[in-house]
């Protein structure tokens, strides 16, 4: 639980302060003090009796009665001793551990971890670190690593579980012009992880005073299930989140292992995390901070963007590549365009791009802008790119862009491209407390990311009613491993999955009673391991004899115990499988089957429960999904029968969370029927 | 054609040169002066008699004899009478217009324009321009454009199709600390296009004294074939090129038409043009820089690379990004790794990425690297990410670095990431005349860019041979549009492409030596047009009263005038297309038929002619591609037999380049047949 002692506290003292600033004691105690930190500020360091100006005590014996927060940086073994009796004689109940040596180098040092956690929790105190970089807020700088962005309320929030990654994620951001509200390094996370830094913005989170933007760098996430709920939270509050999960290839699993102590996960079980939070997943330093920019300006509603330039090549970059990421760049007609293009130099052009030609002027932009906010509903967002090859100085321009980006009521992104030529007029607009976009490539991409994301699933959709009490009677009554085929089907049956029709005969005479199921028919011998092998596989028997001889043959294959008849369907090949990934819950997958899987790897997949509509907007994203609507003059396939079979998987492994695997592989559909044909589940408890 | 005056005048005069820095006449005058220029310099203005210190003459009549280079910026009207007297009186053989006012105005403009362009080449002289930037070269800055970057004779060589763009690029450039060595902005390119700077290139390129690295950005391409032959030459001479090729998308294309004039093109000419040549096709400013900061290292010649890093975020996700990107991270192991491990500090890591720790030192980065570039010969490259959050100076290990890229026998990558808390040291590195990749993740998408680019295709590869005496005669005797069938057929036929066997027939009587085609047999009626929709189509006839019957219904058909009785074959849709692109010659696309193309989007593209390889070589870059190996237990597909259509349509549109369209569609295949069952060619002289 983060204390407010952390984030906005009354005192600090930093044990371990020195006067050199190469040193971490030193650098965070000149940073607070450059921070020109409003509360009582105390030092610690048994050799100095002044430290960078302010007195210093001995040892915390010393210190006064009153000490909200501790920022630590002295030898590891000495810290859980000095935790105590800061907790116990200045009633200190926020703890910064910047001291390396704790978990991160091995047994001893866990052991280390454990006992400073110990006494931390035991007086209901934060421990942040340790072995951390420290944190940022709008009271204090309480890190001893630069940079040291400009921290404003309406900053971004940011969360890392790696402190050099924070810095050099800062150093984008600043570059960019964006400032923060706070930044939490969280180091080895021994009490405090990303994901109650995220519990704690969301159950602080006061939209009249917190900034809406959040962002996170993660290698790990413990606590998957945390991370979704206040994730979620955050945003159905009006938040928005773009997070980096690195480790995604074996290379960066193996790296952010021996990093950051990160078990590889499955990076589909992330991007279905992601997905059902709402959360924009981003890759790296540049695509965060483009994102949090993108964040910090108003929303952007629809899909539909104008691009204003004086430059003509840019504008064509842009277009290029917003189009590319499914955005709209519509031609702008009518009286309103005409009247527009009437008022801008001759030769500029206002077919969108709009082009108002290098010698466009500050006025010029104010026309164009007020005329797309005023005549031109259908935009939804405006890019303007306004550089200089040197002649005039922008900075009037600038102006106007800055105000207009405080009344126009669609969202203005400006791409200021001359960072070197216009080096001052370009931090003139950045000290306005306005990010530039300086590539507009880069930012079209990145707009590209965020236009994709999707509302926060619901995390409790109406399921169909299924017989619980079937399942759970199978599930308790079976022991861990696959299950039975009968099982498996008595299973699927009670979820009201439809399948072929199917038995299980060892006799002539229960042959009889299987030909009830209807020809034509598939055979498949029971007890051989490799059926298509031992050619244990028999399709298409459309009548008795063929049936009564096969059957016949079947049975003498060597290892035989009996025969699965079975419906014969036909249709296109789909499929739906689950796996359960810990922390994580069911990660369910389908999409069609065959070749589509196999080769085109076309398969959508969401973390379980998963409503209709959730499933519905997945199943559209298949790249295959043409085939349900039909194509070539074929007809489709039962889309909605589709679904049904998925929200019903849902609800099983609602009524059912010990199933671990479960492949319907595949499910045969036609433009009126879907039946799974052959299935395999497996619990583990 | 591009003179030596141009690019290193012995003199130069500014026609219209003025003391104002704000105009472009004032401004080339002092880049050109700040550019300490060696040679004579001239300026011409009436009404001055000093400009910027060197003495200004009333008049061109009154310059002296000999002027290399006259830069003019005068108002357009007085333009073509200026060069004329400059070439008359002084000599002058180069021009670099920057003044606008000409065909990118209108008719009047244009009318300009020619009158200039006649003037120039009636004395074989080389004009840039009109309405230009200007150009940049290691002997002199003749731009009235910022910034200027520095200039070498080992920088890159850039020219651009879009002056602000130009700028716009070199800003992004100079940030990263790349190092130019000329740039051509050609404007209205009257004369002058980026095409001819290519040739340019390619016809003076010494490896001794030239820059290996060539960049260009375009809106159009308005001689593929020039920029074909140039770019491939330069690349077999060792060339690096990258280049832009704006206006892609719908919106894309009408701002580059507003922009620069350029006519809507086939992106996928635009990709096909690309591939061929061997150039990296790059979409943003950024992109296209850090391209040219790759080219600028040593040669990358495998996928296997070693990140070392003091930071463990940055490795991680540069890991990610190169694993997708088609990379190998391998594990390094053996004594020489176990070794390298004990020569670090301890809690570092060797698994690569290769952690050496936030504490690790200049003397560690040099032994890393020492021991990739002697004990690891399948590493092919190293990337270094080394920041640091402020405790302490880099520039020692900056040092090193700069040593060891010299003498690493691999490239090495520097990612410096702490552009703002180490910015003296990053400086420092720049000044070495090093660039910075201050983003990892950025480097190693442009990494895998390059990575995929391919060696220039052969342009005259080895072709079957056809019978180019029936395709000629058929050809010549055809007038445009679509061959009737029986011609589509016989060029097929004479080129040797595989067919179903087919008879158009009118009669019961014909029709019976139609029946010596084999059945089953396909039927499908002639003179109708839509032949499905009037139940026009039969297949699968097995007999001859079917036959005779099925017949007999077609030829009731109203319209009817013959039915065409074809070998009813059957197999995987496969496909080849060709279409014919103004200046870009034949464009040839194949891959899988039906779903895969309709839906899948799944197609290869590539500029004929093309040989075997360079078609097995795309023929492996179609997703499903796997299918012609063989999935899920079914036989694959004939590979060289299908290839063996693609070459021979190859040489079908050698011999008759008059061929506009044609669609083999479907061609069906099985293991061991392929065989075009529809075909349609046009023709357009």
């Amino acid at each position: 639980m983060i204390r407010k002692e952390l984030v906005n506290p009354k005192s600090i003292a930093v044990i371990g302060a020195s006067n050199e600033i190469t040193k971490p004691g030193g650098k965070v105690l000149r940073n607070i003090l450059d921070g020109k930190f409003a509360g009582d500020l105390y030092a610690v360091n048994p050799k100095e009796e002044i430290v960078q100006g302010i007195k210093c005590y001995k040892s915390p014996d010393n210190l006064p009665l009153n000490v909200d927060l501790a920022i630590i940086s002295i030898p590891s073994k000495f810290v859980p001793q000095t935790v105590k009796i800061l907790a116990e004689n200045c009633s200190t109940r926020a703890f910064i551990v910047l001291s390396a040596g704790f978990s991160e180098t091995g047994d001893r040092g866990a052991a280390l971890e454990k006992e400073l956690l110990e006494i931390v929790d035991s007086y209901d105190a934060t421990l942040i670190g340790p072995n951390c970089m420290g944190i940022l807020t709008t009271s204090y700088q309480g890190t001893f690593a630069g940079p040291i962005p400009s921290l404003k309320t309406d900053g971004v929030d940011f969360a890392s579980g790696s402190g050099a990654t924070a810095a050099f994620i800062m150093e984008a951001g600043i570059d960019m012009g964006l400032t923060f509200s706070s930044m939490f390094s969280v180091g080895n996370s021994a009490q405090t992880g990303v994901e109650d830094i995220l519990a704690f913005w969301d159950e602080t989170y006061d939209p009249a005073t917190c900034s809406p933007v959040k962002l996170l760098y993660m290698e790990k996430i413990d606590k998957p299930q945390m991370f979704l709920k206040h994730a979620s939270s955050l945003i159905k509050k009006g938040c928005r989140l773009a997070a980096i999960k690195a480790g995604a290839s074996d290379a960066g699993n193996r790296a952010a292992s021996s990093h950051t102590g990160a078990m590889a996960s499955s990076d589909a079980a992330v991007d279905a995390l992601f997905s059902k939070a709402g959360v924009v997943r981003c890759y790296g330093r540049e695509d965060l901070m483009l994102s949090a920019a993108l964040f910090s300006h108003r929303e952007l509603k629809g899909n539909s963007i104008a691009i204003v330039t004086h430059a003509g090549g840019p504008g064509v970059m842009l277009a290029d590549t917003l189009s590319k990421a499914g955005f709209i760049i519509p031609e702008l007609k009518g009286p309103a365009a005409e009247k527009l293009l009437s008022q801008l130099y001759p030769g500029s052009s206002i077919s969108n791009p709009i082009d108002f030609l290098a010698t466009g002027t500050a006025e010029h932009l104010e026309i164009i802008i007020d005329t797309i906010d005023n005549d031109f509903p259908e935009i939804d967002g405006i890019v303007v790119i306004f550089g200089t090859p040197g002649l005039m100085d922008v900075t009037p321009v600038y102006k106007v862009l800055d105000e207009k980006m405080k009344n126009c009521s669609k969202p203005i992104y400006p791409v200021l491209p001359s960072v070197v030529t216009a080096k001052d007029a370009v931090q003139y607009f950045k000290s306005l407390g306005r990010s530039n976009f300086s590539d507009e490539v880069l930012l079209g991409q990145t707009m590209g990311n965020i236009v994709k994301r999707k509302e926060p699933a619901d995390t409790d959709p109406e399921l169909p009613e299924i017989n619980v009490a079937a399942i759970r009677k199978i599930v308790d009554e079976s022991s861990d491993g696959y299950l039975s085929s009968t099982n498996a089907l008595a299973l699927i049956d009670a979820a009201g999955i439809p399948h072929a029709k199917e038995i299980t005969v060892n006799s002539i005479d229960e042959l009889k009673s299987a030909s009830g199921i209807g020809y034509p028919l598939a055979l498949k011998v029971s007890g051989v391991l490799h059926k298509s092998d031992s050619n244990g596989v028999s399709l298409n028997i459309s009548d008795e004899n063929q049936l009564l001889s096969e059957f016949n043959r079947l049975m003498d294959i060597q290892g035989a115990n009996g025969v699965l008849v079975q419906e014969m369907l036909s249709g296109t090949e789909l499929f739906a499988g689950v796996s359960r990934h810990d922390g994580y819950g069911h990660l369910m997958m389908f999409g069609m089957g065959g070749i589509f899987i196999e080769v085109f790897k076309d398969v959508v997949s969401a973390l379980a429960p998963l409503g209709h509509e959730e499933a519905g907007f997945l199943l559209k994203k298949l790249r295959s999904y043409p085939l349900f609507r039909g194509v070539r003059g074929q007809k489709g396939l039962d889309e909605e029968k589709f679904l049904d079979i998925i929200i019903r998987i849902s609800a099983l492994l609602k009524a059912a969370p010990e199933i671990e695997e479960m492949d319907l592989n595949p499910v045969l559909g036609t433009y009126h029927s879907m039946a799974c044909v052959d299935w395999r589940i497996s619990l583990k408890r």
